[in-house]
């Protein structure tokens, strides 16, 4: 689970991830793609990284748009995986 | 696409959704699982069931939660693909 390092500091990091407004310690980001077909391909592989390690996104999705809020809730706020998790959901949507 | 039938009329036919609050013509319901594992199980085999039928859904996911609108964008409101959609999404819940 690690410590609590906050939004501030994955978004020095995670340059394409913005906090979020009001009073939860946490960052989103939107995802836009071509087509349902590719969001779904997106999320199924952020899905299995996320249950690898045990910590899970608050996303949404409408048609190609995947919209993703980051926070750990153990230590209600941005933790270490959430930078992690960030950084694979970037590496993997720069590939779509 | 067919026809706006309303959302009163999906909520008679599929008593789990309600009509959605606000001045938008469209259903939702939450369906809860185990676990996240079951909740993308559900997501899956729904996402599969939207595209085959170009007609996706609104949804969101937090953990085991899935929360989930229906509307339909070219007739400005809920349509016979909705109760496809709410029809297959209950019976593939129950399975669970």
């Amino acid at each position: 689970m690690g410590e609590r390092i906050g939004a501030a500091d994955l978004v020095a990091k995670c340059p394409n991830w913005e906090e979020v407004e009001g009073e939860r310690d946490a960052v989103r980001r939107v995802f836009k793609f071509a087509d349902f077909k590719t969001a779904w391909a997106f999320m199924s592989a952020a899905a299995l990284k996320a249950e690898q390690m045990d910590h899970h996104p608050e996303w949404s999705n409408v048609y190609s748009t995947v919209n993703v809020v980051l926070t750990t809730h153990d230590v209600d706020g941005v933790s270490a995986k959430d930078i992690e998790l960030a950084k694979f959901m970037d590496d993997l949507a720069a590939r779509f």
